[in-house]
């Protein structure tokens, strides 16, 4: 079984089904020993869960937390339908977009679901750079769109 | 004649002259075998064509289609001043800004514009991966703004 | 001494310590010859000097300018503590993200306080790609988020 799959599990997580393209894209594509992802959606059998702004009202910075993280494992099982977890060499980048309500400042926050959930799966290997940025409206009203730039073997 | 060019044309388009930088900037750069191109607007012959928010009042998703597809022209005129189209190998990545007014979700509606003229006009290699993303202002006004990567022979 | 800090203190500025990550991530990563920078805010001693929308009534252009060039510095200064700024062989890539108050469309010019810099130090090799995008909120209420790639020898 796969040493990666394994480390989620003890995570007490479980990788997804990688999920479908909402146009006329592809989820992932290798060029050289990069792989970059498209941008990956909060979503759990093609519906997006964690929907609206971050900071307001609906959604505290937790649930946006929460939302990363589970764009960060989509966005691994993209990559592991086309080269394999285990061929993760390292994490190279983190883009993260946050749907942000007025005045929410704590985007680094927010994807940090995405990046420790890297760093416990991947540890060394896993720490990458990043950026977190506020925006006003995102696909589907997704409260987080994520992008991943790993380097394989 | 460039294959890509008379491919272009049979498809009832035109290569536009390419845009010209907007600031300090050059519109296209090789590295290895990967061109990036700079965010590109919906101009032509200087001036922005297509400007405002989408999703409001004033232009509908179909608008900001034909914005997302005069973005990717342009962007592959800047491609083929630097390297020529005909030798563009696959596109890699779209990434598109969209100028979204408050509740417009459908960035992916958008920015297919681009993605299908890409893969209408480079088959198999046209296939990339995306993201799509609202903002609440852009350059000059415009509806969108698009990056390319390609990788070329 | 680096050919390079040289150049920065003959333009009557200095090379700030590289800002500390605020967050789960690291500054600045090599793959390939190619350094990708994390989004880097324009900090001063961990604090963030320029903060909130460019265009309103708080902060004029010419504010973002100096918030630019502040972040290109900054940017500098990771890549410096990782390879070296003389390693740099060009400046690949500048991604700009501002904080744009409502009708603020003259990002380029903002964008332009990294981008004049980076030609200022690197001559005809700082030469980049670019974008420049509004966004309604960044980290820590910042008014610019800025990334570089560089390639290295």
């Amino acid at each position: 079984m796969s040493f990666i799959i394994q480390k989620i599990k003890e995570l007490g997580l479980e990788l997804p089904p990688a999920p479908k393209p909402v146009g006329a894209y592809i989820p992932a594509i290798r060029t050289g020993n990069l792989i970059f992802t498209s941008g990956i959606l909060p979503v759990i059998d093609g519906k997006v869960i964690y929907t609206k702004e971050i900071g307001g009202f609906l959604n505290s910075v937790s649930r946006g937390y929460d939302a990363a993280k589970l764009c960060a494992l989509n966005a691994l099982s993209v990559i592991n339908d086309i080269a394999g977890l285990d061929n993760i060499e390292r994490i190279i980048k983190v883009t993260g977009f946050v749907n942000s309500a007025p005045s929410f400042n704590d985007q680094p926050k927010v994807i940090n679901g995405a990046s420790e959930l890297l760093v416990s799966i991947f540890g060394e290997n896993g720490k990458h750079v990043r950026s977190a940025v506020g925006v006003n409206e995102l696909p589907l009203l997704a409260s987080v769109e994520l992008e991943l730039i790993v380097q394989v073997k």
